[in-house]
């Protein structure tokens, strides 16, 4: 079934909301005008929300689940390019009031697939030959799945650890993999994209802006969210750049915008301890950070610099930015898997910062947050991003191969309290 | 929100539709009565179907995604044990008329998750402390995450090549992994179900039986598939034990009972050409067969032995049973990742079978069997059960790391026909 026409018009700064760009080209290096030489300011698109039909927020409003990002059409950039029916990812209660939306169930097992619709279709709709991205995770294998499915290149610009898993997964949609030392990445990318014409479709900039088309296909987070449980209190969120953070939030706003709601969530940025650029701008109120970056196993989100979009949903929603240990990491995921849900350990930043704020059974908050938690007045969601299947230590054990004697065996079942 | 009721009254066997059985306990070693020591048949569950409410049916009778098979209470077994939001995975249209049922869009990332559901609810029910499988990939994974999510206990004998990502999944869940010879899992299957009153989700037989609950999930397909699509002309299932085909085969069936469509599809059973024994049983007209198993990658799908589910799915239903080379199935597994759809290599046998078939772009067929898929007369579906993340060669090739020179870099991009 063919998609609705996008209600798309422009592209507006989020360094000054009153300076707005024509929709096309798509700006991949954020707003020229008020971006400086430590600053950039990324540009959102804006829409022209007076003829959006409410209906198409209506549980019957949409079509099936098959159809993927494309029930959303109106409110997104023209999807130029075909979808792998990305989204439509499910609620799992955890706990009751604490939802758990699983984006693992994605067309390529991670958040990303929302995005990356959005960034080939801009690529399809220039015109471009190809796409280029700079990642060592579910970013680039994602942008190879849509750039294979849409019949374009795809070059992916990896670290120098990207995980074994993740390059058999690169790989398999034929993506060129070219792994490079960490601070050679972004020069590269610059540099493919001057030289070859390749459309990019992550980060070009010093802070993070990203590709301006990207964030919008996260508000469909919000607005399934919504459908299924109407506004929630808080929405917990692994941070990286941002990205999602911003636009989950900006889904939320669009809903209240056009009457469906009157309530907002509150933002919560869940970052790893060991790299938190956003909740350093946070507290400093700035624009964006840099910080240093400390070893962690949550490779999906560490990242040495923040983007402005993060500051804005955490700002406006009256969120919080929080630093968690892989400690807290470990844990989260740990309860994640004891419920079923086998995430990678980035993706369970989301119930970590839950937990931090002394919310439920596994918290492990600090006495100074607890009072914090309290202001959550309704459901609680949690977005986990991917599978645990990405993670480096995936494969690194092997259970050895046991003799089959009973008494060999029991051993093993009563030291799991299993007894005969 | 609560499923409804389940109409299920009965166990009925499959080697004689006549003699049935209460519900409770399942039978999880087939029908004790018209079993042999050569040959053991499985039996079903029967269900009041004069009391199905038909708006079951509708596009808009169902709950949300989040519900899993909730959604399709009445007509499965009581589901006593929680849901992961299993099922409800989308078609995606491969070309014209083609679509493929991804299954890695399941909590566990294939489709032996709407077995669980229902394998796990049965050991809740009956108060069993925990469950037994015998798997090294898939089902095990699966029954691990149903297990920890419903608080029992779960014992995993595995073969003794455990993929090495697999053995860190199963661990993930809490899962107790025994790894034994080939030859010993079987009869350890029974042995712990004898001394610890574990709750066998898998098969204790000596042709396939396993749980009489299990295939009753995957009539969920049928159902899905149905109301995005109708009935189409032929569903090409890879094929292990003949669990997945036949289960799709009875939801079918039972739309057509229901008075939903007069149609039904030709079921065409796929299964690796290194063990095909539906092949065998089909051809020689038995209710089983055991093969020699020569080698092969598709460690899902291969077994020494098929079920009689199987033979009555393809007989009843006018289908097939194809037997594909490895080679045939690295085909259609490359064919899917270039269309954005990264598959396991046994998931991709729905495909390949498709093509051995003749028909679509990537067909690979001898004439002789040409003339058979002119008779496909509408769609077709291809299952593709799990995620390329369960291979055994997943992280095996490492791309090196390149010094970030324009000369390098150019060098690979005009090999992969990227100019600058």
């Amino acid at each position: 079934m063919a998609a609705e026409a996008s209600l798309a018009t422009a592209q507006r700064s989020l360094g000054d909301p009153g300076i707005s760009y024509p929709l096309w080209p798509p700006l991949t290096a954020g707003c020229p005008r008020t971006s400086t030489d430590d600053v950039s300011y990324p540009v959102e698109v804006d829409y022209a929300y007076d003829r959006a039909d409410p209906a198409l927020f209506s549980t019957g409003g949409g079509v099936g689940r098959g159809s993927g990002l494309d029930r959303w059409a109106p409110l997104l950039p023209p999807l130029a390019a075909p979808g792998l029916a990305e989204g439509g990812t499910p609620l799992i209660e955890l706990e009751p009031g604490v939802f758990i939306k699983d984006e693992s169930r994605n067309p390529t097992w991670s958040h990303k697939d929302r995005l990356n619709r959005c960034t080939t279709s801009a690529a399809v709709a220039v015109g471009a030959p190809g796409i280029v991205v700079a990642s060592s995770g579910n970013h680039g294998a994602s942008a190879a799945a849509y750039a294979a499915r849409a019949g374009l290149r795809c070059v992916v610009i990896a670290g120098p650890e990207l995980p074994p898993a993740v390059d058999t997964f690169l790989n398999a949609y034929g993506a060129v993999v070219l792994p490079v030392p960490w601070e050679a990445r972004w020069p590269l990318m610059r540099q493919v994209v001057e030289r070859t014409g390749l459309h990019p479709v992550s980060n070009l900039t010093t802070t993070h802006t990203g590709h301006a088309f990207g964030p919008e296909g996260y508000k469909s987070i919000a607005y399934e969210i919504h459908l299924e449980l109407g506004v929630p209190a808080a929405v917990f969120v692994p941070t990286g750049y941002g990205e999602l953070l911003y636009g989950v939030w900006k889904g939320f706003t669009e809903l209240r915008r056009l009457g469906l709601t009157d309530r907002l969530p509150r933002m919560v940025a869940c970052e790893p301890a060991a790299a938190a650029p956003l909740a350093q701008a946070v507290r400093k109120g700035l624009p964006a950070a840099q910080v240093t970056v400390e070893p962690t196993e949550a490779y999906s989100i560490v990242s040495p610099v923040s983007g402005y979009r993060g500051v804005v949903a955490v700002r406006d929603s009256g969120g919080r930015a929080l630093e968690l240990t892989d400690d807290q990491l470990a844990a989260a995921h740990g309860e994640l898997a004891r419920a079923g849900l086998w995430t990678e350990l980035s993706s369970a930043a989301g119930l970590a910062g839950l937990r931090a704020l002394g919310v439920g059974a596994g918290a492990q908050a600090e006495a100074e947050v607890v009072a914090d938690a309290a202001d959550f007045d309704g459901p609680v969601v949690c977005l986990a991003t991917s599978s645990g299947f990405k993670d480096r230590g995936v494969g690194a054990r092997t259970t050895e191969v046991i003799t089959p004697e009973w008494e060999v065996v029991c051993r093993r079942l009563r030291a799991a309290g299993i007894r005969d």
